[in-house]
């Protein structure tokens, strides 16, 4: 393989442009592949160097990234996997690895290394994402490095982030608290306040506290729904520990009144 | 009364040295009282004309702002009261308003109108505390007026900041909902996370979504845990109300997948 593979990108939205955009300006070769308009228009702003609409057209780079939603990640896969050569390295952006690294196993796509854009770094003005390459399907650490994630990480390292390997089980129990039911409290935290008679008057005048606590309630609803699904195992079990936690300073406000 | 009172201000810590700050710039008349050291800095800042270090000093002004925690504010009412004549303006920054409205009427203090800066301005770089008096202890609304709460929106409007009157019941319970539970949710995420044997060792790797549901957590615990405390009623009704819908994305997610 060339020193630098060259990449195909499936989804020029957010993360998929952003990461075209990084690889093209770091010297790579890459494929846009998306709607005709939208591969214009990055064709155009020099995000992509080729364009195609199709997904098989990726599988002739040296790596395929899949950077749609979740769920059409896991289509956009199965597409690949009747054309993909054997080690055709495939990696994607979706934010819950599980079921696309079970799916790439039962597919046979030994060169299949799940990703995730984990968090922006604050230091840049436009940043590029971050992803933690989240392979090793087998579960534990991923040493010795396999091939196919030593390019994932090559990439991901170009694009200026920071790779961080780790396995699919831990990645999605981790992001149920750090993530998914940050999301799903926020939504109740706004649905709480707006459902109760006296406070559902001054919700608009709430603080910068209460502002800062639903801010992720903003977020798309249809893609989250998609993702709690996805993750429904690990999202229910950190759900739980949240909650007795949360009847816990319950019943020790109602103690300590007694006494 | 002059047009501008002559304003007496009980702790000089973050509201209450802003409140000074801001009236001093207005051409009021304003005695800090404080420990020494506080005085002495406040009055060499130009953030007050006079000083004082005792409490029952503030019963010579026209009103007496109590601008320490909340516990403490129920204390320093309660000394101001032995030494102040009848229809003495009394008001305070306290965040739960029910027990301090409680107070002044059991101690016969007729001129007590609540208050608490409830968010900053966003549009101003030094931001004046906004404060929503909430007087009436009667409950319900304030109109007719009454000259203490006049004398009170007239100070609050004197700081740059805007006046909003409602009665100690209903402030207490939106504030549950727009404020305590967020943050005893904050507590909670972070406690949850460090408490998973898995997600615990990802908590620093948190992206800005986590890193904006936890930053509440951060607060002082010992004056968070009065505030807590002096609304235990209605931040039980919101956390019930809270945990309902958490309990409800749980169980139709669990529904969703028998389906």
């Amino acid at each position: 393989m060339a020193r630098r593979p060259h990449v195909a990108i499936v989804g020029l939205g957010l993360v998929g442009g952003s990461l075209a955009r990084a690889l093209t300006a770091a010297g790579y070769t890459v494929t846009g592949i998306d709607w005709p308009l939208v591969v214009r228009r990055a064709l155009r702003t020099r995000a992509i160097s080729r364009g195609a609409t199709r997904t098989e057209k990726g599988a002739s780079a040296d790596v395929v990234v899949l950077a749609a939603p979740p769920a059409t990640n896991l289509r956009l896969l199965r597409r690949l996997a009747k054309v993909a050569r054997p080690g055709l390295v495939i990696t994607d952006v979706s934010s819950v690895k599980g079921d696309i690294v079970r799916e790439a196993a039962r597919l046979g796509l030994d060169g299949f290394v799940g990703g995730h854009p984990w968090r922006a770094r604050r230091s840049r003005a436009s940043p590029p994402p971050r992803p933690a390459s989240s392979g090793g399907r087998r579960g534990g650490s991923c040493r010795p490095v396999r091939a196919a994630t030593r390019v994932v990480r090559s990439i991901v390292c170009a694009a200026g982030a920071r790779a961080f390997t780790t396995d699919a089980a831990t990645h999605d129990r981790t992001m149920a608290f750090l993530s998914h039911v940050p999301q799903v409290v926020s939504w109740a935290l706004l649905e709480a306040a707006r459902g109760d008679a006296v406070a559902r008057r001054h919700v608009l005048r709430a603080g910068p506290g209460f502002r800062g606590m639903t801010r992720l309630a903003r977020s798309p609803r249809a893609l989250w729904q998609d993702i709690l699904e996805a993750n429904r195992v690990e999202v229910r079990r950190a759900l739980r520990a949240l909650v007795r936690r949360l009847e816990r300073s319950r019943s020790l406000r109602r103690d300590r009144r007694d006494v």
